[in-house]
């Protein structure tokens, strides 16, 4: 059994909770948050306790933490469980600010703590196939990538206006998923986005639909094309074309049931929210954070691969300003980085 | 070239008119019909000449008939072809006379001259396939059918009147495919049928929706289900449940136009008539045809396979009025089976 | 919180544990089993305690009791729990023996307490779409049914020596699901069936392949067919014909991942297992037993549902053995039937 | 029926030779080639006679002409049939050089006959119901559009070289898609592209795989992604993002036939090559330019169109040169664009 302890008891952090909560590997030890009262109760539905900061980083009784907090304390809370030597599962990013995710980063990376950062669409069932067939080189050589990131309808403005951008929002996961599959980093990114859903998206210099292309050492050519708003559901897709075929972890209706009428089959829909088609990966990727504890088996994403996402966010939300294509400039990190 | 002559101008006769009119290795000689005007419009469309009864048998100018004019003169003109030595690919059936079909195919058979019924269904791309695969032995041996006939509407009753009813005019095609496919006779059969459509249906003492099973002597067991009236369009499918995997060549929706909307995807529907649908698949027979007649290849669906689906539907239409299952009895003639 | 005692301890009886522990609304009081020590496993493993028969039927610590113990238990627990003035969940079916599961439901009904029979695949999200579609009259008249009932592969001998045979053991909940459909019971049964698995089968007086026509009040005709080998995994499918439309639950893959091959596309197939393909069903019949128990609403599948789908088994082994079509007669019960 | 002469002999000629033929309006009164033998051997097969380039501008005798010729002699028949006062079906492109395009189309304007070019893409049975549906609203306003064009093989290299490159001989159909399906005109664009097949095409300053994005002046957004060997077959497909939903014209597989196996459903593929998918449209796009001629419905594409979708080929062309987004400048010319 680990002892795990979560950090956050917002949205996500209910949904990291439940899964401590009835995973039979873990001994979930309790919750903290900048709101006691609401740690309180998330602590009583799921049947643990609250806890203090001092009281999560305490190895006695924590063998790793769950930082699920709002995204302006990520850093500093990978900084104290880095100090306390536990291992780490973070939600992205580490930093809206680049500068201080790098210097995050190192100091984690110098205490030599393992850390995960949940970039949670490597888990899904789905993606991993398409991940392990590319990968064995089932398809030859990658040689074009179409990803389709659309969310259902417009954040609240006030998210948004935190969020960094849809680029380092939202996008940022498409990112991670191009590096993920090809192996490869980006060279550089050209990006255009318009606004179509609320006039005060351009106030607050942000775009809810864009695409963007980037382009991989190896030549492999990348497209992503990124919305806020579809009106039918939650929609993402990957497309890979290969030397030697083509391999799609396409869309996913919520059941199979066709209705015949005349001219028409009408099929079930997309998931309605987000959250609804990506809640399983939340679980695959704690069942990949507990065997990297207990089995030793390579841990990532890795921070070192969250600052490439982030990197590749922050040349791509430039080229949205000036648009031009944009080289994309790594941050220099102590350690390797390994893409599993 | 293959010169053909054409008995039957109704819609039947037209199709096989166009497909003769256009096809690079016929020479289309002409067309006859009871009703001589409507022979003369047709050839008039199709630029070829109309026909008398005598012009279509004479062989020195024509190679092969084509028969699709009324139900009740097949068998004559079958004889008359067989006593010119002519080729003849005929519209199913012989004759709704089992007794007389039989005698028509003695005679045919002592002529010793090719012949081939258009049970059509045969030459569709999707069934050929799974024919192709079942008898490769890709599924291993076959151990469970299901046939789906179900047209869009009624037919008018006069039509049903005269068509033998349910059995022998829809579901024959697919007693038919049932031996296409395994190879083998049926045993006996059990039919159950309702009325839903109109009343006098049930007058007519006839069904418009049927499910028939049939036991082959493997023990295979084969499930066909019968509808003259879907409302969504015409439909035929089949499957094939084998020892090592199943195959199914499957509903086929007009087109590839997917739209996406609120907890629903709307497809293309199925082909509104069963022409549409079937439309290919007579211009693919007559290939065959002429295959076998030039290249001396195999042809068929022969004369007694005819005979031989014919004998269940007769069977099945017992079934239907004893609430039994029905032991089928095959007419004996002189020629030996081919199952191609 | 509703608290709950698991008779059964073997591997149905572990699935509903572990989705007891889970519920938040359930309070797990403990599981019993004829085998002490698989209790004490179970009890540890799920964080309950192991009970004795006599703790189970407590009415004090205990709202309600789930059996999933043996088949030749389920009786005997019905009544117990009926005495105790239990509310019951309770695996399908009552008894192998009709009389016996008859005088079973008889006493229990007189009892008064809320019953509830695991006919779980009325929970499929899928089936339940169709089941209100059909319901809510968007097809029209239910015309034909075709239902598919097919296993991965041959249970061992030893469980189907005790099984009762394919009607009684698998093709029961499709004759439940037919029923649940139109709201109707059937007439008549006439079935056939094959053994291609293994010759044993035959010996025990079972067949592992068979199909089933049952006609309805109404006129409508079901078709059903069971394997109990596919090969591909395990296939469950649902299509309705109405006079209005058709609604299919159909084939459901485990992934929507395609890739892209010369001539073929090749997609995720389906679930290799039963257990995979309805394991959700299972929590849903739970949620819906806590929901009847807690709001009052309708319970179902009743024990005199499962007396009917058990009647209409009956009728189907005899005509698998008389090769004739049988009437179905149905046990007269105190109560009345609810079709939910 | 309207008399049609046809200039070119070669592959697509004999594509519409056979429409031509088949067709029930059509006279065919005979084809032209710079190589007298192959002329007459089409004409033999198609039952019509060879012509000279005299012949075919005898308005005396041919109402229309189809040129299919080779691309660099597209502009001067142009000029000879509107200098002889005869509507023309055109071959795509007017010429690879865009400012002699621009000359010829200013020359055939101001004959004022009606002249079509054949982006036949625009036939296409799936791609003209999205097209039909878009412009009616039914997704609300355009957002999004991903296009993918790819061939099954390369091309032969010689035939590459002198195709004015993937831009102007591909990826041009797809301008034109996003013209017709927006109504819109792009305002520039960002292309970018790799070869992978043959390093041969590098050195004719060629790709084999690029992306473009567009930039429509409503802020809508376009990507397409273009291959010219994918190993699978031939691939085509559009989605269209609205305001209100998403509609797709989707890969489209030959056949409906599925094939069962553990873990996996092998569904039939593509087609082999790209003629095999899109030759309905040749005879679609005929019936199009007829019905123009005999009702004085609205032609097109029309000259003014083809010259605008070379336009945004030369200006991707230019953008995969630089690496830059690129403006695209129009031409101008005497008469409207209709887009229909």
């Amino acid at each position: 059994m680990v002892r795990i302890a979560l950090v956050g008891a917002g949205f996500i952090g209910s949904v990291h909770a439940r899964n401590l909560a009835e995973h039979p590997e873990v001994r979930f030890v309790g919750v903290a948050d900048i709101d006691a009262a609401r740690a309180g109760d998330l602590a009583d539905r799921m049947g643990t306790q609250p806890l203090t900061d001092t009281d999560i980083y305490d190895s006695d009784h924590v063998d790793a933490v769950l930082i699920a907090s709002s995204t302006d304390t990520h850093a500093d809370h990978l900084r104290r469980a880095a100090a306390a030597g536990l291992p780490t599962f973070c939600e992205k990013p580490i930093d809206l600010d680049l500068a201080h995710a790098i210097d995050t980063v190192a100091q984690v990376t110098a205490a030599g703590v393992a850390t995960m950062v949940d970039f949670n669409r490597r888990f899904d069932r789905d993606h991993r196939e398409l991940h392990r067939s590319v990968r064995a080189g089932e398809i030859g050589g990658v040689e074009l990538i179409q990803l389709t990131s659309r969310g259902p309808s417009l954040p609240p403005l006030d998210y948004i206006a935190t969020s960094g951008g849809q680029m380092r929002d939202q996008t940022v996961h498409f990112f991670d998923l191009a590096r993920w599959i090809t192996g490869e980093d980006p060279v550089d990114v050209f990006a255009a986005g318009s606004v179509f859903t609320d006039p005060r998206m351009a106030q607050l210099g942000d775009v809810d639909t864009s695409v963007v292309t980037l382009r991989m050492p190896s030549g492999a050519l990348v497209q992503i094309d990124s919305a806020r708003r579809t009106g039918y559901g939650y929609d993402e897709r990957i497309e890979v074309l290969g030397s030697d075929g083509m391999i799609e972890s396409g869309r996913r209706p919520i059941g199979s049931v066709s209705r015949y009428g005349p001219g028409r089959i009408v099929g079930d829909g997309l998931h309605a929210g987000w959250f609804e088609r990506v809640a399983p990966t939340y679980r695959a990727a704690l069942d990949h954070f507990l065997a990297a504890l207990t089995t030793g088996a390579d841990i990532g994403p890795t921070l070192d691969e969250a600052l490439k996402a982030q990197a590749i966010a922050e040349a791509a939300a430039r080229s949205l300003r000036t648009g031009n294509r944009e080289t994309i400039t790594y941050p220099v990190t102590p350690s390797a980085v390994t893409t599993h």
